[in-house]
């Protein structure tokens, strides 16, 4: 149903909207591996399945679930999700699901970039991840959404926002790190993401949030609401280590300007307090060599950046942390103010790793 | 994105319309037991292909993949049979997938009934059958559509046929076998028929082909080709075994009327000479416990009313055999005159123990 094309977006008249474009839908993995999420997943299924809910409410949304879980995942979410049987080696489909452009005429195609597990043999989080590198594919074949597929390009979808206007955004620590494409140079990664996000600059950051084992993927320190503006996770104290990295990602930004030329409007959100592993959330998960381990005291990299904007809504994920949710909430309202926040609950999702920008890709309208 | 329907088609004015009503596109499923499908289900999947690409030249079809045999499976196939993951226990979607209905007012359902791979624990082919099981409400899932699921009921749809217009005709051999519903009396069956077919007759033909290890399924014996228009699989040999069978078939068919009163119309075809496995195709299979063997010599039940019904075309199972193949396809342009009639060479599908109709399902416009 769907092809494999052997040229370029930029070529093809393709760019990759903003996600705060219309959508035609979302797409989500169903979490199930217990040597990455506590208690056999149980508790994470249960956020996974309230965000789709969430979602749902705005936009279509597919979960895609192993033929383990199938009729577990469907006795729990309701009728309005489609459940579909996918494989994966774990539940991260904005980072293994397709990046799609648009060209403007109605036509959606997909970007099948390789995908390492977040760093390959040299620091990734897991082996193997073969069934995850599939997933952009079958995504874009159940579709039928032709596809670019990239032979041999590592690339995470939580590691680049765009603006749909021209300008990506991406982090140094991440798109530069020897575990991605060592053989590239800066540039030659640019030139990369320019052919294939159909953008005229890219932005880097240096750094995203402090002990993010992404090795720093940009949502999660900021995130495109609208051309020109963004929101910038940000803590005020001096003294705690993510502060260097947001200053650093501040002064950069008020230094530039984006592919129109546009000064950057930018929003700081406040981090939450200390999101850090228990001694029982750290039991529940199965140590198993090769895959990273879930220990008591380890802080998590929390920020409320990692949220999700659907067509009329923003799922934002909060930490039981009253002044700082309310706070993020708060400025989201400022930021969209179109737009329902809705606030979920995501200590368990952020204990796997990511958070609710991490879970979810979505599909753009054509 | 599909919901369990506690009612009945008939009680929500649903009915299964006839195999020659315009279809929104075919499910199959890719073949890869090597307990059944020789050298390791190669020749079967190049078979399976080109049943597929024929069918997609006149209607949408989906292939479901397991997770092992997807990319294989994509290379194989053109980029106009769409691929989707899919567990599976063989490849018969015929019986394993949806039975779908429809309203008169554009909606489409599915029934869901039981399956325990042609005869449980009693004489089933194969164990465990739970994945096929599935495999109906996935696909209802994938597209969306509402279904009804019988609780015990078990039922394959190629022991079903209907006309569309009020009447079913199946085996006794099969329905009444102790191996599928044995605490239901016939009137029973038939009229869970009735409700989750939507019809108001049953014809009941006393048998199908010889040694069809399926205990006789009605759709290698008969096909349904418009109201009142049935072709039957005949032999002129009356020392054959399959003489008896197809003659009870006729002098039941001659003396009786559908659910509209009209007298049935029958176009014979004569069945192919014999199909034996050889030594050669016998060994290429893996030998399990608990499989149903392939030993040399044994009889298949090969049969041109195994045929498959798209939009526009029929696509026709041939044996190699000139005479009968010749025979079949003329009658069949007789009884379709504007349809196109495809033939394709079916042993390597008769070897797993059934034809193009089984391992096809239709899915109709609404």
């Amino acid at each position: 149903m769907s092809k494999k094309i052997d040229s370029t977006p930029r070529a093809d008249g393709y760019r990759m909207p903003g996600e705060f474009e219309p959508h035609a839908g979302c797409w989500m993995i169903w979490p199930e591996r217990t040597d990455n999420w506590r208690n056999g997943a149980k508790p994470a299924q249960k956020a996974f399945a309230e965000v789709a809910e969430a979602i749902a409410e705005h936009e279509p949304v597919t979960m895609c679930v192993s033929e383990r879980q199938y009729m577990a995942a469907k006795e729990v979410l309701s009728p309005r999700v489609r459940v579909v049987e996918m494989s994966s080696d774990d539940s991260w489909m904005r980072d293994v699901g397709p990046t799609f452009v648009v060209n403007g005429k109605g036509d959606v195609r997909g970007v099948d970039w390789r995908f390492n597990a977040w760093g390959g043999l040299v620091d990734g989080l897991y082996f193997p991840w073969d069934k995850d590198d599939k997933v952009a594919v079958k995504v874009c074949e159940m579709e039928g959404k032709d596809y670019y597929s990239l032979e041999s390009f590592i690339l995470e979808g939580g590691s680049i926002h765009t603006d749909g206007d021209g300008t990506a955004i991406v982090t140094e620590a991440c798109l530069l790190h020897e575990s991605r494409n060592p053989d590239l140079t800066k540039h030659e990664i640019e030139n990369t993401l320019r052919d294939y996000l159909g953008v005229e600059k890219v932005l880097w950051l240096p750094n995203g949030i402090y002990l993010d084992e992404t090795n720093e993927h940009v949502d999660n320190i900021v995130h495109y609401c609208a051309p020109g503006v963004l929101v910038l996770a940000w803590t005020d104290d001096e003294n705690d280590p993510q502060y260097p990295l947001s200053k650093a990602a501040l002064d950069y930004l008020e230094g530039e300007t984006d592919a129109r030329g546009r000064k950057l409007e930018i929003h700081k959100i406040h981090i939450p307090d200390e999101v850090l592993i228990t001694k029982e959330e750290s039991q529940g998960v199965d140590s198993v060599d090769g895959t990273l381990p879930r220990v008591e005291g380890d802080r998590q990299a929390a920020s409320y950046a990692n949220f999700y904007i659907a067509n009329g809504a923003v799922i934002l994920p909060v930490f039981g942390d009253d002044v700082h949710d309310r706070a993020a909430v708060e400025t989201l309202r400022k930021v969209f103010p179109d737009r329902k926040i809705v606030s979920i609950y995501a200590r368990e999702i952020i204990l796997g790793g990511g958070n609710i920008h991490c879970i979810t890709q979505q599909q753009p309208l054509g």
